[in-house]
């Protein structure tokens, strides 16, 4: 990020892990002028942020040393529940409090629980990789990327416009969701490509292939299986409802290849093929 | 390709099919002072390589106007056969003959059939992407790529060395396989890639996700999706008796991943994730 530092006092916000995508908004909000306060289990990850003069460490369950307006949540879904709960003993009345999980009517759910409903929106940048942790986090990973918004029910305007603002500071394209639309879209759209590729990636060991005797094609189709395993078990049991049947459906996608194979059916494997291509070449 | 012209007359060489490979080859062969004559179904093709200077136009039917020392089909391998009847009716006797097809099995009986084994090897060159046609070839498309050897039983050693070398002109790493086992192998690393891809994105499209929507690993997974329908009928069908049980097993890992989902099992979950994910960091 340019930015450079705003005229008034410095502003300062909490960033609660700090792996790619926690990494990299302390790296933008560090760039735009704002005190970051990081805290990580992993305490690499934490003199890392030091290191790059981006964020002082803190003790999650005890907050920040100072005040802060923001706080970001960007631990696993899994572990999302407990560290709201420390958050809300310790957020300034005035501060508002997002996350950047990849699904959202659970994290929702756990913020009102912890009593921070009224301050909680709910963020998934559609950004990152299969890479992970501090290393992989770096400046401007949001920049023209969609951030889906999920307002906790209770959460103010003054919450959203907040949330909102601040992505639109990082560069981001953010845009309001409900939050069970957003969980099914992106069963669909994220997290039956991360199983199709982890499927495919098992396949191919069993058969003895290594990915670099794969073509670019290949490979790209199995970049994914790369994807940390605790961190996409924790999404895919998260929002298991609506995993399931997008598995469902590609499972009787591909018997349909097969029994095109197994019957010769030239006609059925083309259109098959055709009906792929026309959705690729659409863009 | 670097190159220049040979010392000596210029060398002569037919390339059937000038699509992303048969036009990549005639590509690098003029840029080392071969004389190429081209010929495609689509004429746009043999205007394409006459305007780049690549290649002079002929009819596949009646051979090039002058001797060639080297034939390379590139045609997709449904149309290998009817080619390769042509050639053996042209071809000078010196003439050396391959193909660029993705199964071998099938084009080497082709070739016997034609009566053109003992100077028959099949190639297969493992570069290439979705693309396809004229416009996707380009010059050193070849280098460093893998090209698996399938010479036909009757091959003379002379042939194998020919083809071998021309590979090595073009940048390229040839090895010699087994065309069974050859087959078997792309089966696992390169067809099995393509049906998930085609599978998940005809499955994206049933549930309206716009390619354009997805994140970068997704893009990624679904990018072969885009390949030519036609070209891959042909492939996936030639090869159906290895590609059926390549299916099967994926069909089967991604019903596991489906189970520990149905059933809440964390762990299960989480071992498929690493399994897939072991097999893509070790490379």
């Amino acid at each position: 990020m340019s930015g450079g530092s705003p005229a008034g006092p410095s502003r300062a916000a909490a960033v609660i892990g700090l792996g790619l995508i926690g990494g990299s908004v302390a790296r933008d909000l560090a760039s735009l002028g704002w005190r970051v306060w990081g805290a990580d289990r992993c305490a690499g990850a934490v003199r890392g942020a030091r290191d790059a003069g981006v964020a002082e460490g803190f003790a999650p369950d005890e907050g920040p040393p100072a005040d802060v307006e923001l706080v970001v949540v960007a631990v696993p879904v899994g572990g999302a529940p407990a560290v709201l709960r420390s958050v809300a003993r310790w957020a300034p009345p005035g501060a508002v409090v997002t996350d950047v999980a990849s699904t959202k009517r659970s994290v929702l759910e756990a913020a009102g629980a912890a009593g921070l409903g009224a301050r909680f929106v709910g963020s998934h940048p559609m950004a990152g990789d299969h890479r992970s942790g501090w290393d992989a986090s770096r400046p401007g990973l949001f920049r023209g990327a969609r951030v889906w918004l999920c307002p906790a029910d209770e959460a103010g305007d003054d919450a959203v416009r907040r949330i909102r603002d601040l992505w639109i500071r990082l560069g981001a394209d953010p845009a309001p969701i409900d939050a069970a639309a957003h969980d099914r879209r992106v069963a669909w759209a994220s997290h039956l490509p991360q199983a199709a590729a982890s499927a495919l990636a098992a396949v191919l060991d069993g058969a003895a292939v290594a990915r670099r005797e794969l073509g670019p094609g290949g490979r790209d189709t199995t970049r994914l299986a790369g994807s940390d395993p605790g961190l996409w078990r924790d999404i895919l049991m998260d929002n298991r409802d609506e995993v399931e049947p997008a598995l469902e459906a590609l499972i009787d996608e591909l018997a349909l290849f097969r029994r095109a194979l197994q019957h010769g059916d030239d006609a059925s494997l083309r259109a098959l093929l055709a009906h792929a291509r026309d959705w690729a070449a659409s863009g």
